[in-house]
């Protein structure tokens, strides 16, 4: 059985907590966090706190918050050489303070306030220093999900920036999808099964070899006709950047 | 029964014909195509041609050619006054010779050669210019899928530049997602979950509701370090444009 004391009470803290709560061997023995109103949901189920001298003593300690806060909050905790760790992408190990042993257990998925998640096909990246405390971040992990990865800060950031990519961008694509169906009067519903459909092809295809399209046939004409249909600059731009990038990837110059 | 002739044998031809032997109401009475080689995967359950004069009667010819032969090909065909309809996002309606009578048949998806598709979930958007033809293409897409749209040119233009941006684009994102986790010796396959997820959640949430990321938040300091850490001009182009058309559609001016 492992301690856990979570500190926060976000979206990925209400979520880790949810599926600890799930699991025999975890124990969310406290949940702390600065403002009380968000206490509420966490008072039901196990002792709730907003005073960092009233943190009581767990296995591991998990910090949840804004990743501008993560730093100024280890510094604030009162106990010594326990585990600590945070649940960021883009924050450096280092980034607790050395007065507790430091690591990381970021889930990367995108989590949606009031939406249950399956954990289980979530992947857990997990960090630490030492041995002992990769050991008890992998048990954590492996008790709420079936994908755990062990990854160093610098992969982390580069993940981190990817999925930037992969999923900030491609839901501004979407965004954008839905911009011009609207502006031409058709429901952006007729788009969602090959919206999923792309998604899922990747798991059995390298997205390099299922790319197609205008520009990865190098089809100038329907190239120059969209742009010329395309109602706004930012369209436009988008458009063009993203048309010459699979060009020069494919080998196809203008 | 609906008698259809098929004339093309590519992607789109096959996973048609494919969805057409699964149904009772639609019998293909033949595949055309120029070459012969690639009717042979045809042959083994219905009759094929690569001689436009033995085309034989039927109530409807699909044309599932590139876009740049449909009207070529639309001009050579022997007969008259028939239902001719073509399966182009792109191609307008009245590239099709004004001989006979015609129509669209596009089915909105992503077609991978080899894989079998549920051709139940498949947008198939549908345009005639004569009552009568629209009830029997409707009818052709009823026996085949639960959604049917009827949409005009203009319409269908639209949804095939939406089109380039939630595949085309999205699957390019992902290709540069993969090469950041490549340069950086981490697993593409930690970000799959996220990539699934993303696109789930649009059948949930409009997609301006759900953005997340540095440039929703306007977290400078996360987006310069981003910036500074991407390995390629190609990369950090993307990472620019689309940030600052995050921000603002979202009201966050640099």
């Amino acid at each position: 059985m492992i301690n856990a004391v979570i500190l926060g009470a976000g979206n990925v803290a209400t979520h880790l907590f949810n599926a600890f709560q799930e699991t025999e061997n975890i124990k969310v023995v406290q949940v702390y966090n600065r403002s009380k109103k968000k206490l509420a949901y966490f008072e039901k189920n196990t002792p709730t706190t907003s005073t960092i001298s009233e943190i009581v003593e767990a296995d591991v300690y998990i910090i949840s918050v804004a990743d501008d806060s993560i730093g100024s909050l280890s510094k604030k905790l009162l106990f010594k050489n326990k585990l600590v760790v945070h649940t960021s992408g883009s924050v450096a190990i280092n980034s607790i303070s050395k007065n507790n042993h430091c690591g990381v257990f970021y889930p990367l998925q995108t989590f949606t306030a009031g939406k249950k998640v399956d954990f289980k096909t979530i992947p857990l990246c997990i960090e630490a220093k030492h041995n002992d405390d990769l050991l008890l971040l992998e048990t954590l992990a492996k008790s709420i999900s079936e994908s755990i990865y062990k990854i160093n800060s610098e992969q982390r950031k580069a993940l981190h920036i990817a999925a930037v990519f992969v999923n900030n961008f491609v839901n501004h694509l979407y965004q954008k999808g839905e911009e011009i169906c609207k502006e031409n009067n058709v429901s952006f519903d007729i788009l969602k099964p090959l919206i999923v459909e792309t998604a899922r092809k990747v798991a059995e295809l390298s997205p390099i070899n299922s790319q197609t399209g205008p520009a990865k046939r190098n089809d100038l004409k329907v190239i120059e006709q969209h742009l010329t249909d395309l109602n706004t600059i930012a369209q436009q731009d988008i458009y063009t950047l993203l048309t010459k990038s699979i060009q020069d990837t494919h080998g196809n110059k203008l």
